[in-house]
């Protein structure tokens, strides 16, 4: 157990890919889409109460949330749960937990972690860390831990690695490539898929932020002595409302020069789609994810069947389909036809306003 | 007004045809499944109140239905409403009521319904109904009433006439014929659709029973004097559990000399499939069948979807299909499937009792 390293988890998206399942008021890092019996925050959560002791444990949320937090962690004090005013992507989000970490431990390590990601082999994940942590303390270097890839997959973003080593410098960073680039970034093998999971030194990151987003570290600089105190809600209102919205990819990994990645092979998913919940589901022997107590299918390939528990569902005749029901939304669409759902939202918005998004 | 003659409406069916939208509990018959603002029983009740007088209603149905009954009849009086203790089919149960007339008024004339029809054209249909009234007040005579065929329906029972009068004696009866002679029937002009509608004289269909269900007449008749009082239920739950279940067609009409069938020509359905309800109604221009308030469709042609007013569905890529929502089973099927449905529900059955039946 490291005490002086901290793990932060990102927690504040608003996900509407797996509508009608995940919703505003309870977006996908608080569902347990598959069916394992904890949320993905839950999950990562667990992961890393192995590593970092409760107490170093950050949540960085939308305010919006912060029961939620609480009620799927429990073990968190209400000062460990950092409220977003509203949502200005990854850079401000670390910025709040770095700042808030430098005016407590200035000498910690800081591990930054997505909360809605699946991790199928804890150990290996594990060792990969930890040896990352090490690698940071000794060095000024930002870490992002990047995934052997297994296909060429146009959803992730690149690292490509300037050597073979298990930890190496960056070359360069590529965001969803098209399928030809993707092929030969398999093909080339130096490649590996951004997990947007990161280490380094909280002094470090500060650091970076005040060389490549120097407005966002004097607005967060500017507020450290109010952060722990009652004025924290009413500054950190004022930083988010003011800062630029701004990855910390793009703000800070793609410009720094002293970023490495850990190559790491540990089952690696972002569940980012209602395909990668079929891809990671278990399947019935006609290659169905089912779930549902009474989910009974006739002559139904390859789909992925989400019915609430308790309600019975007969399907009959579908292939490559996605059914997910919920009480108040019912839908039915083919699995190529998953894009459109950010459309079929859309609709409904128009039609209904929020009620059911 | 016809103050001599009374309407028997049977509506004791369970039909499990229309699950999961029909239930044991909550069937057909109580159901507005075509969207019209009123159950198929409701329909049927005004339809023959501008035919006979209020008072002149029987209802014959299931005792577990008596309080839905009122509920969507709140005109009736209790003693209105004759309880099977249990389901015999169509002779018991026209029985009941026949020998209930006989006691209160063995003159009058009594028209005998289904309670689960669809009727478009109501003024022809009660030219008709009115045109046999009249036409059995003054003979011995069973009267069936026949529908002009419009389609080779192989679900449906046939009648041939013995001639080409609107209304004459009836040659034979064929109940659901295979596909090649339902298009020979329709090809050869003489038959007609069974409707399950009978006009006569109480005293006619009492002389029948007599003839014809020799042992259904003297059960019921040993109990004429018990009917209307205190010892009804008793005695009916006596002869119920006596007697045979057999169908008035096959029981009466299939053997009396003297059946004559009316030739109706006014929109009639017996909505007995999905796809006939898919057939009656309102229509997009993709040919879909939509219900609910926010039911969206995208790529879909040909189906029916039913969805619950305030919930909503998304629909992608179905063509021909039967989507049934409701709070507790979601159904979705091929049309071409729809006779499976039967063996949906054993399945249904066997896991889980009769709970969602």
């Amino acid at each position: 157990m490291k005490s002086n390293c901290y793990c932060v988890i990102m927690a504040g998206g608003i996900g509407t890919r797996f509508w009608p399942k995940s919703r505003q008021s309870c977006p996908k890092q608080f569902l347990d889409i598959l069916g394992t019996g904890r949320s993905f925050l839950r999950h990562t959560f667990d992961r890393f109460a192995n590593i970092v002791p409760i107490e170093n444990f950050i949540v960085v949320t939308n305010r919006r949330y912060f029961d939620l937090v609480k009620e799927h962690i429990p073990e968190l004090k209400d000062s460990q749960i950092l409220c977003e005013p509203i949502g200005r992507n990854t850079a401000p989000c670390i910025a709040y937990a770095a700042y808030s970490l430098l005016r407590d431990n200035p000498d910690a390590e800081m591990i930054v972690t997505p909360s809605d990601h699946l991790i199928l082999n804890e150990k290996e994940f594990r060792r990969v860390v930890e040896s990352s942590l090490e690698f940071v303390a000794s060095r000024n270097a930002l870490m992002t831990i990047g995934i052997q890839p297994t296909r060429p997959e146009t959803g992730y973003g690149y690292i490509q690695k300037s050597n073979s080593e298990e930890v190496c410098k960056v070359k360069c960073f590529t965001e969803k490539p098209s399928l030809e680039m993707a092929e030969a970034f398999i093909e080339c093998g130096e490649f590996l898929w951004n997990s947007g999971i990161f280490i380094w030194k909280v002094r470090d990151i500060v650091a970076a932020f005040e060389e490549h987003l120097p407005e966002h570290a004097s607005l967060f600089g500017s507020i450290v002595d109010k952060l722990g105190t009652d004025d924290e809600k009413a500054a950190i209102e004022g930083v988010f409302s003011a800062c630029r919205p701004i990855s910390v990819d793009y703000g800070i990994m793609e410009r720094a020069e002293n970023v490495y990645v850990h190559c790491g092979d540990f089952g690696w998913s972002d569940v980012g789609t209602w395909g990668s919940v079929y891809q990671q589901s278990r399947k019935d022997r006609y290659a169905n994810a089912l779930s549902g107590d009474y989910t009974n299918v006739y002559n139904t390939r390859n789909s992925l069947i989400s019915i609430p528990k308790e309600k019975v569902a007969v399907v009959s005749g579908l292939k490559d389909y996605i059914v997910v029901d919920t009480p108040d939304v019912l839908l039915i669409c083919p699995k190529s036809e998953e894009h459109s759902i950010k459309s079929f939202i859309e609709d409904v918005k128009y039609e209904t306003g929020d009620k059911y998004i």
